[in-house]
């Protein structure tokens, strides 16, 4: 259950480099590619002809040419050419509305009526010079929610991340969660504690010190369908925290866009957009490096919970404080799958 | 769903040599072996006493040796024999017709009454010393149907095999498809063009030039139940094409037999015999290997179609001009299913 | 289908040191580990906060961490702490009776209330200086039973380990078989043999002759709900055999516990406890080394016959006078099951 009228990120454009891209995004089976002038493109994965997946094929002066026999199909889902052939009357196959924006592809798997570009998610530092930004791709075998949950409660840190981002202040400081709208934002600040590796790292990189107390904080804010941008962040203590000056602080955006697959797996696209030393492309792979080695201890945890959560199936959880991010962000989407299929949602809000 | 009266290549003689092999043709698990006096025998893979698979036994003097608990098997499916047992009352297991011939051993998985070895697919070229054959055997997750699409329909070539056997002419010649009782045909020639690179190596080991126009030609013809023999070559341009004087040809015929394991899934026995420098095994050994690189390169394609297909279940597929050999083909096979099963064929001939 | 109201072996010390250890037991997703005291506890390996696998965490001071968000599990399934959170209302996770005894960690999936330590399986050997124990775990894809019958019925050494213990003479000899209670004994005696090559090993193990004829015998004994120790070994000829004094013969017992994963599928935990210079660690690794070669020629044979039994599930198998140790053994286990569901046994005694 994920809602399908919405822009989810398909892929970064450098997987589009030259040939298609086969996908499932929302258990649609989509080809990606550029199409006439460069413009992506998103079509069902399937050759009106005899079947074959359009994605084993190559694109031609941007037409899409099908790898088994030579079908040339438009970016519209409309037959274009075959050799030998009048494809006038060929059934067409489905397009899907996409959009190359802040550096992602993004794609709208459900009714293309309903598709307004206006609403894809905005990424200020995607266009600002100050800002850097380096991410990475995961496959992970769970339900998406899973991964908004672990998001949008980072006591997990803890115990998960125990070597470079957790630290016993984050269980011991409680958290703020409110909504806004169809957004949910969860906080948590920490005064004059000792920046765990990750964050000495990053102060090092911007040239501060990293053996004196800080100040830490944790904005986690949900966006439908499933985005959680975190904003991170040390200061030196008591020189305003979260709101201290860029000189004496290291700060970031945890960018997380969570596109379900199926039902129990999911497209996790991690990065971290930064505020600081953006032109510093060695810190900038050092951090992805960084970055992608915590949150792949993640993976274990969520796949092997999901095998849990399948085996039991009518087991109840708990929705203790720390998981309200999780339980609010699950209201939102259940309001928003229950407003696309006409029904009640099933968790009242 | 697939002829069950009908011979298919179950191995080659060498898969069965000094052991018994296990395989499973058209769903049923049978073991292979020679018997007395070496002649090869077929039986149901099942140990009538617990039930071991006869196939990881082992043959002495002709008996198949459970390698369980050394029940012997007779090539009726009798127990011969067993240590400290009287076997006479023993239940019988299933024996399959069987028969080696032309340097394949092929076996009838259905009513045994109606097996005829007279009905064996006749190879003339495996019993003639002008001709020279080196082949292979491939597994491949897809419906047998669909590799008998491919074979009966070789633009393809031009799409898949586009560095060896491919050229934009085999998509610009039209195909002429005809039946024969039930053999299909279909053919293209294609006359002054330059040969691809399979058939330039071709020429050159037939000691003719490889930088002269050519006539090509392909003839592919489909016999019950899935046998796929397709005559191929080259000649010298205007000297006869697939009439010209071998000397100025080099000329083959490509082998296909398509042995369902299960609905989806092949033994796919591919090889070329030709008929010239029949004694240089070198050349064979080559031919052996460009072949089956090429035939390689349809493994992913057939078996990601197979998972389409599966996944839009009831999507309709064209039936172009360049398909018919391949639907003339299912309207045979049709016809077979449906005689054996006493009810009308699906596809109304 | 497996008795559970019974004590089987889970695991051996040495997988607990430190960690806890996940394993399923007749179907029970169970956690493993040493509680306070370094006593063994078992627990659903679900943890009751986000439904996590409690053996992805870890044990501080004798407490079982959560490794997602820090949930502090006692041994008795009820939630101990969590960082910030009351926990007095946490549902409980099942515990399960666990004791480790003889060198293993028994537990019991059943209805905790009639677990009684007492039924435990005895080991004389464990505890006696004159013993010497080494043993290995095997996983394999068959059901508890079909191991069962494989020891019960040792005429597959001839075939299976024709290379190792396996000889003619086991074939020639029969069998007798008997019920003695719950348990079944099934024995073979061989006189005036030469020991095949393992029993060679050990008579040289032993600083006796190997090349002279020896008396040799075998004697199963299953006992509830799946265990099969096998007394084994030669004496030189003529000597008193199984009687004979302990410096003319190698004698040891074979441990075998079998503990069903699933309904197809077994944690076998194999040994050999001897009785011939047990300070010998030397040879403890060379005969360790050789039984688990031996055991392992076995996995292949049981999960192919059990695909062969899942495919041809309405097959009947013989019981010839071979079959009766496992034949006897599992009506045994059918009466069991029988006691434990309030209905009679499939198989009447």
């Amino acid at each position: 259950m994920f809602p399908k009228n919405a822009w989810y990120v398909a892929c970064t454009p450098d997987e589009i480099d030259g040939k298609p891209l086969g996908r499932r995004i929302c258990g649609e089976a989509i080809v990606f590619y550029r199409g006439p002038g460069g413009t992506v493109a998103a079509l069902e994965d399937f050759c009106p002809h005899r079947g074959a997946p359009l994605s084993l094929g190559r694109v031609v002066e941007g037409q899409l040419v099908c790898g088994y026999h030579g079908l040339e199909m438009g970016c519209d889902g409309k037959t274009v050419a075959m050799p030998g052939q009048r494809v006038r009357g060929f059934p067409a196959i489905r397009s899907f509305p996409v959009v190359e924006r802040h550096g992602f592809v993004w794609v709208w798997p459900g009714d293309a009526a309903q598709a307004d570009p206006a609403r894809i998610h905005h990424l200020e530092w995607a266009h600002h010079p100050d800002w850097a930004y380096g991410g990475g791709l995961y496959h992970i075998a769970c339900d998406y929610r899973l991964m908004v949950d672990n998001l949008m409660d980072l006591t997990h840190e803890t115990y998960v991340h125990a070597n470079s981002i957790g630290q016993k202040e984050i269980d011991e400081t409680p958290v703020n969660t409110r909504t806004e709208g169809d957004e949910v934002i969860t906080s948590r600040f920490m005064n004059n504690i000792m920046a765990p590796p990750f964050w000495r790292m990053a102060l090092r990189g911007n040239g501060l010190p990293d053996d004196q107390p800080v100040d830490r904080w944790q904005i986690c804010r949900f966006s439908p369908p499933s985005h959680v941008m975190i904003e991170v962040g040390v200061a030196l203590a008591g020189q305003g925290g979260y709101e201290a000056d860029p000189k004496v602080k290291a700060s970031s955006i945890v960018v997380d866009f969570i596109t379900p697959e199926t039902e129990t797996s999911i497209w996790y696209f991690w990065g971290m957009a930064r505020r600081f030393q953006p032109q510093d492309q060695a810190l900038t792979a050092s951090i992805r490096e960084g970055q992608g080695k915590i949150f792949s201890e993640d993976l274990e945890m969520l796949e092997r919970q999901q095998k849990n959560l399948l085996a039991w199936p009518d087991r109840p959880l708990l929705k203790l404080n720390i998981d309200a991010g999780g339980v609010q962000s699950r209201k939102v989407i259940d309001r928003l799958i229950a407003a696309e299929r006409g029904t009640p949602a099933e968790t009242p809000a």
